[in-house]
């Protein structure tokens, strides 16, 4: 049978740093940022010759943390609660054929320097170590379809809560500079929102404690029913894993 | 290096039988159908449960008329008259490093019947024959940014035009059944007000007849000062090879 050989032509670094947490799509979390270092011999500056005249860019790439010999024909989504499921090619599951990724981002900033060739991405959901196979500009007038119908998933997770940090989490980015700890709360305020747990339990207060790694450290947190209280950030070096 | 090994999953039926006249991206031509019959093991019902409630989806696949083994690290997007280069990562040419192309369209009909599955997709940009290697629903919430900003095609091309058919071109046409001879007019109507001659004599007019390969007709134009003229619409089966 017919086979395709692709090379990644870059790598993410990403504040995810396991797939627990991640947003379902790109987009939702603006605060998400990620950088994608291009690698030889792509590294050329002529290839991305007009590419900052650009505010979103699509990425293809290859979902390398859910690589599996065999594929199922359906999958469960999270929005639907995790216990019903649809066609794999009716989803955006990661467990797929051909694990073949695909995110719109927005372009914050491109770097060519003498150090290669970075681009500075926010409104990711993308792990850490994602290879890239491929950039293309995004554009508006043949990619943008607002008033497509969309079917289990037709509006955008997430809705607005209270959050509180407690006295351990307040320290922690208290120590932060202050734009660092102003992105990192907005970050954390961004992801929870979307209430990364199991769809069965999304929008429910639970007597459990949940974690997950962002950049260094292991956030923890509870969902009550008057909030989301984070109850702290350990750096990651002092822990042994996030739950 | 690292590889990844992707498989088709299907194929590609298209009215555009070469590269030439296919629109420069998906959606601008409505009236551009294809079929996507999908390979087995991927021919399974279950697989494409719930996929029929989106209006749009994208496709995943291979430039497979474009492969080449080195790769340049810029282009000359027709859109610039092709005398202008440009970065490949910010051009959607065919011409790529990873030779994968990305679509969205529109899903007419989606068909499980005894003989396999096939997808009826419109305002589609695909050769015949192309090798489709994912298909993924199209989400507005997180696909749809219809104010970012993009950089040397902003606006879509094409303009509308008085078009002729010629004596020779309203017979063939009035040999089909009337829904067939509309919708072909239709298409033809739609392709040339893209107007896919070499971008430098876009809008110009030329003593020059012009062919394209569309189903299996050999379409021939002329682009005058007052408007688009066909000529002729000769059966694929009695030329050797369209110009």
């Amino acid at each position: 049978m017919t086979h395709f050989n692709f090379q990644p032509i870059g790598t993410i670094t990403s504040c995810f740093k396991e797939k627990f947490g991640i947003p379902r799509q790109s987009g939702l979390i603006p605060e998400a940022r990620a950088t994608l270092d291009i690698l030889p011999p792509y590294n050329r500056p002529e290839a991305f010759r007009e590419l900052a005249e650009y505010s979103h860019i699509w990425l293809t790439f290859v979902f390398h943390a859910n690589i599996r010999e065999n594929w199922k024909p359906t999958v469960r989504p999270p929005r639907l609660g995790g216990n019903q499921r649809v066609g794999v090619f009716a989803s955006r599951s990661p467990f797929r054929p051909n694990p073949i990724g695909l995110s719109v981002v927005r372009l914050e900033q491109l770097d060519i320097g003498h150090g290669g060739i970075r681009l500075h991405l926010s409104g990711i959901d993308l792990l850490d170590g994602t290879p890239v196979l491929d950039i293309k500009p995004y554009l508006p007038y043949t990619d943008a379809i607002p008033d497509a119908s969309a079917g289990y998933a037709p509006d955008p997770p997430g809705t607005p809560q209270v959050l509180t940090f407690e006295h351990q989490a307040e320290e922690v980015l208290n120590k932060l500079d202050e734009l660092e700890s102003t992105q990192l709360k907005k970050l954390i305020r961004q992801i929870l929102e979307q209430d990364p747990r199991p769809g069965y339990r999304q929008g429910q207060p639970e007597k459990r404690c949940y974690g997950m790694r962002l950049f260094d450290y292991d956030i923890r947190w509870e969902v009550e029913q008057s909030g989301i209280r984070v109850t702290e950030l350990v750096p990651f070096s002092t822990t042994c894993k996030s739950s």
